[in-house]
């Protein structure tokens, strides 16, 4: 039981892909960097409202798309998503977070992604790191996803992290952006 | 909710180092090798009844214990548990198994630990693997761990399951082997 001076704090589990790192602009820098060129117009964020890369790209090029994601340096080179760091700072000193990520759909993703967590989330202590595949093992009280499925899997509240493919999704508190988490959390 | 014809199954999350691995026996073989010989006496499992194998070796070897669990094949070697593989089987029919391993403290086993589940316990999905710090974030019924540590973190049961260090430790339902586990949850 936690004691009267330090109220037990609400955990707040919170994606990577899509929500703190920018995987799907790195899928669109190697797609336009292989098939975009003076025939073909590079693809676009806007290209993207509602629907997943291999819904627009030819069905031939999808081995080619589905193997991005095991490149070695993939997971390395991510941007992350703008204000991300500093939000997530704030919320830890009134949340308990964990970072959750579905790596096991990518396993050699492991090792790059701890990586990155630790270069560029320094204050996010390894024993609040989550690896999983089913987010519905996570004990937490909010979940900041972009991926309905896992949304619909987990226990507490899910909250919908804004991405192109979701933009039709309803059900979910929204959040556009790390600006609105920090109004939704700490406002 | 869940329909009638298919009520709720209760959650399992399972560890994997002394509970379904044998990493503490793989411990031994490299500790013995390097340092048993005829003037020093091999280390046993008896010596280590209620304490770990740095408490009973001299600390100037403690860097090379250390080192033993970053070698590249120790997580790939590991035995498996006696009965293991049959009652987390069973297991499977009546309830949600997730293998839940505290991989964090050693990132250098993420891909080991993921390839030895898949060779030794393919039944159990890639999206019921949890490579985690710690276990507060596992929203399950039970936790079999060797780890009070673990246990105490854990918000559901805490089933402990005996390992040498462990056998001073009080308050969980113990069980000595998976013959108990599935005596426990089975019969």
């Amino acid at each position: 039981m936690p004691s009267p001076q330090s109220p037990e704090r609400k955990v707040i589990a919170v994606d990577m892909d899509e929500v703190i790192a920018d995987a799907l602009g790195e899928h669109l820098t190697r797609y336009n960097r292989d098939f975009a060129n003076d025939h073909a117009a590079a693809i676009t964020l806007d290209d993207l409202r509602g629907r997943r890369l291999w819904q627009v790209a030819p069905a031939q090029r999808h081995p080619v798309i589905d193997n991005y994601l095991r490149e070695d340096d993939f997971f390395r080179v991510l941007q992350v998503m703008p204000n991300s760091q500093r939000v997530l700072e704030r919320l830890q000193s009134r949340y308990e977070v964990f970072i959750a990520s579905a790596a096991m759909e990518v396993p050699t993703s492991f090792v790059a992604k701890y990586d990155w967590l630790a270069e560029h989330f320094p204050f996010i202590p390894t024993s609040h790191i989550v690896f999983c595949g089913d987010k519905s093992i996570l004990r937490a009280d909010y979940l900041i996803d972009d991926n309905p499925r896992q949304l619909a899997l987990f226990r507490g509240e899910g909250i919908l992290y804004t991405s192109p493919a979701n933009i039709h999704i309803n059900g979910y508190r929204r959040v556009d952006n790390w600006l609105a988490v920090e109004k939704m959390f700490l406002s």
